[in-house]
């Protein structure tokens, strides 16, 4: 292959077919294969049964954040200041998508991911099993000051009401897998350890299922990109109809308060 | 309602519960509701009914674009340059989403849109009364020097496969609406004015199919980026396994040639 | 040239050398040219003289926009999110200088250009000249329904401070051009077309400017992106040192209020 | 301080006045502080004196960066999708200062600073001293598989112009400070741990010469944005006169090879 070629499975075009895939767009994938479906597909590089599609898009529908969040919040602003660049506004809020409120997920996914590939040995079969596994994992996790991903929500205090539907659904579709497994033992074995009860939360059980659906580590983040790009185009759907970013920027903008510089400016 | 309140209906959370779109996330949502049907709901503001959900999906598909497009590049050497950031690598292909790649479909539903809003009377109901509407209405367009949006491909010269393909999903959930028709009539009509014969093109066909699901017009560009959304987190998980975009830097840059600086970069 | 070349006159780079504009940039360039001229010339494609280097950085001075502006708000909102990607939080607020909050800027450059480019004859000479030429103007805007750029402001309702000191440092550099002498007449006739007096504002006086020195009118608004990037750079290090993201987001949040969909999302 | 308050110390407007960084942003900074004068300011949180602008200037000047640079390409072709948004095309062009092409300058000033802190007692005076600090930080780095920051270049494989240079300049301005002079000495004592010998590159000696004038290392980045921004504008200057995006897109699209899915994309 000359250096001038660029290898892609993903799709070309000539003057008759469009192909996407492998397949003929127009007449296998068009009318026959969802969203959900096509997203599984572009990610991972194979076509999902049904049974992972099902997961796959209740993971989406999880992640399609809640409330005003600051990316939400972000995009509001960016429509309002340059209301002709929907994809600015769009892009605005997926910029938000790092590791702070979306890499939980990734962070999970990959957590359990090493402590899976580090077993010696067959897995466990039932839930003590995956508790003795966990046990130890969270008492080194701890003493190397590392936190545990996927555990504890700011509202959600005592149950993210996703963490169990999520498992439940896995269940149904034969896909509560090793992740999903070894994350439920966490959940029952931390207390112990921590001191304190913290609940499973919605953005690391996702992380599980997509790592148990067989997802890589790393393209994680990816699909807790996706749920928020169609999340963020609800609310400037919604800014369109019933702006609220002016009342948002004035608020903030006439409680500001001149002050002088912050200490610690001018170090090195 | 005081200065501070933000109203929304797309969701809000409690310790117990989240709600989205007015209905319990977890319980009502998940595992109950497709990726697809989620998005058509937040843009809309409204549930859409199975073959409503099969002819979006339809369009998203139909909207995944194929190969290197300008997006799918620039999202991939933006991995290249900052791979510890997919967000930014996404956002980047995202921002190409603008007026001359993706406005086809906007600009396709918003000229149908605003054609029918101008018809007094009813609606046509054969192939022959919407030839005497789309007639006049791609002469006096055309009088106008404006342009008719989504004729035309330059790859696909004859037809797209995407149009046939579409319209006939569209046929099968009783979805074929007024924006379709006449702008299927615009294809029938159109050389006689135009003295050549432009096929109709895949983005135009999502636009009309779109205007009839009753998305609103500046909304279709919406549509036209979660589409390519999926479509980028497709190109950034080959890339990871199977980079192109170093060479295709590095292509560009032996090609570089330093000349003086063109004619009429000084002018006001 | 081949299909293959790229042609510039930017810059290149060999094993030795890093040619830019034309010239060696560690030798030539490199503590000899201010940020400020070299940012001109890379946007006009001709090195700035001393006067012009003053004007172009006052204007940037100018546009470094003050208070929590939406892009401002923006930036620190998805660096709380994304506190890994400065670049993010960079990108976020600069997508907001789109056409409401960026574009007087360019809007006043380019429609004082127009109106300079219609004018058979010689330009004005004196102040009652340039108002003469401006009256009718500003009457013909009115008359067409069009706005008038670079008129009010919503907190300086009869003085921005930036406009007379623009002028005044244009004129001490003997670059008060024709632009700048239409846009201060405009400020002079306007209320007796409108009825009311209403303040010269400072991105419309910089984009007057501007286009007195000779930047193409649709490169305007990246001058008006430039200073932005400097100001939204000192957002992101203030907010590392004195964070008041998170307290905006939960202003905001706090006050969601779930209300059912809005009027008229179900349109076509 | 009430929730509501939100301090800042950049600047704030009423109807009169316009505050920047303390000062009356007409009166007191217009025509009178240079742009990079002003970005130093903002991001310093204090003002810089002469010598510490011409050296920042200068580091802005050489991260001016050459030739078609991933990000120059991801700007244009977002340009030729996007010609409308402007502020998305150097959105996109931003989004690749990531790690590996922006990250060295801000590694390099990290890595002298924390190797400076750890010093126990005063630096050195002389090359020797500054040599013999050098050489263990040079052995323990490569002992613990770390990789040196500011090392080697792809193209100037002897020497990176910019270094020799930058150096010369914040020796004039009596601001070649401690990170500088370990910088150098690692230039000196590499090879006898390495075994062959690299440039010190000019990303790297703008690092170490940004943390000399006290920029906080974690804005060091911020300024390697800074840069980019006015180069990344000059791009679309010339891409709006001379335009080449099209030509780089179709170079690449017509290139691509249908190929089967990589090995490895399915995997966990």
């Amino acid at each position: 292959m000359s250096e001038e070629a660029y290898p892609t499975s993903l799709g070309t075009s000539d003057a008759d077919s469009i192909r996407l895939l492998g397949h003929d767009l127009a007449g296998d994938l068009m009318g026959k294969v969802g969203f959900g479906e096509l997203a599984f597909w572009l990610l991972a590089g194979r076509r999902p049964v049904a049974g992972e599609v099902r997961v796959f898009e209740a993971v989406l529908v999880a992640l399609a954040d809640h409330g005003f969040t600051p990316t939400a919040i972000a995009a509001r602003l960016t429509y309002l200041s340059a209301p002709d660049s929907l994809q600015g506004a769009l892009a605005a809020g997926l910029l938000g998508g790092g590791s702070r409120f979306l890499g939980v997920t990734e962070d999970t996914g990959l957590f359990l991911h090493e402590a899976l590939s580090a077993v010696d040995g067959p897995l466990p079969t039932d839930d003590a099993g995956w508790d003795a596994l966990a046990l130890p994992l969270v008492q080194r996790t701890r003493k190397a000051g590392r936190y545990l991903p996927g555990l504890g929500h700011p509202v959600h205090k005592v149950q993210d009401p996703r963490t169990p539907r999520l498992v439940a659904i896995c269940a149904e579709e034969g896909l509560r897998g090793p992740h999903l497994r070894l994350y439920e033992a966490i959940g029952r074995v931390h207390p112990q350890v921590l001191g304190r009860t913290l609940p499973l939360n919605g953005a690391g059980v996702c992380g599980a299922a997509l790592a148990d659906l067989g997802l890589p580590d790393d393209l994680l983040r990816g699909v807790a990109l996706l749920a928020p790009a169609a999340r963020l185009l609800g609310e400037l759907a919604e800014e369109r109809l019933r702006p609220v970013a002016m009342d948002m920027y004035l608020g903030i903008d006439r409680n500001a308060v001149e002050v002088p510089p912050a200490e610690g400016e001018i170090d090195g």
